[in-house]
């Protein structure tokens, strides 16, 4: 769902007046804002943000998730407890992986490969991936552009 | 200085005949190749890349610098030891900075910011900042598109 928000005009809305427009301060709180994630045409701006602020999405019994948007950047702390399997999927979105804790065993490109603490995978554009977590695993996700299904809360795929 | 090698053909190259080609598997070692460094142009790749396979350059008595490289992602580690101080620059790439361990103190958009571990930044594009290692420092830095200048060791500014 985009990230709109109803404005006023002379502080009387109604839903005939209504005019849908964006939030323009990302970070900030508005009706569907989320803290980490600006609007989908945010202008890029500086933005100091704890992770502990951000909201940590629990998608399923073994798989939580968070994630901070750029403009063009996401980086998100993926934490998977020991046997949690992502299924395989594929997106337009390039990523770097980077393991900080534990080890995913990706199915990749035909190949399976076991990416451990202090190592990076770089998965192309649309190459389809499955990754099961031999460990429990903090993993460091970044994504270019911004993972809009994420973002929108539309990844079924991990819930 | 961009990364080429001198094809062969029927592998009796000379020089006249010498073609200039982008190295097209990334990752492999080329003539200016470096590991974790595709080529200008190279397609995205499936890469597993372990940091400590990746050059550790030492910029400055201070300061330490590594990065892998996607297709329109860098993703850096940069180790900072206390009291290193990176002066002020800009660029137009858009940067996310997470502060793995440590902290940093920025100035930047008219304020002082200091990002400590487990703490992000994100820095619009063209932003002048600057900043210093409160103390010794693990700085992850995420920028799209790749710092040209970084891979072709044209920042003099850091060393």
């Amino acid at each position: 769902m985009p990230k709109l928000k109803l404005a006023k005009r002379g502080g009387t809305a109604t839903k005939k007046k209504a005019k849908r427009v964006r939030v323009s301060r990302a970070g900030e709180s508005g009706v569907f804002q989320q803290r980490g994630v600006p609007s989908r045409r945010a202008k890029a701006e500086l933005r100091h943000i704890p992770w502990n602020s951000v909201e940590l999405e629990q998608l399923n019994p073994l798989l939580q998730r968070q994630f901070v948007v750029g403009r063009d950047i996401m980086v998100a702390r993926v934490l998977m407890k020991k046997g949690c399997i992502v299924p395989q999927h594929q997106h337009i979105n390039e990523q770097v992986t980077y393991i900080l804790d534990g080890a995913l065993k990706f199915w990749i490109d035909g190949k399976e490969i076991v990416v451990n603490a202090g190592e990076v995978l770089t998965i192309p554009s649309n190459m389809p991936h499955k990754a099961e977590a031999l460990a429990d695993t903090v993993d460091l996700d970044v994504f270019t552009p911004p993972r809009r299904d994420w973002i929108e809360k539309d990844d079924r795929y991990l819930r």
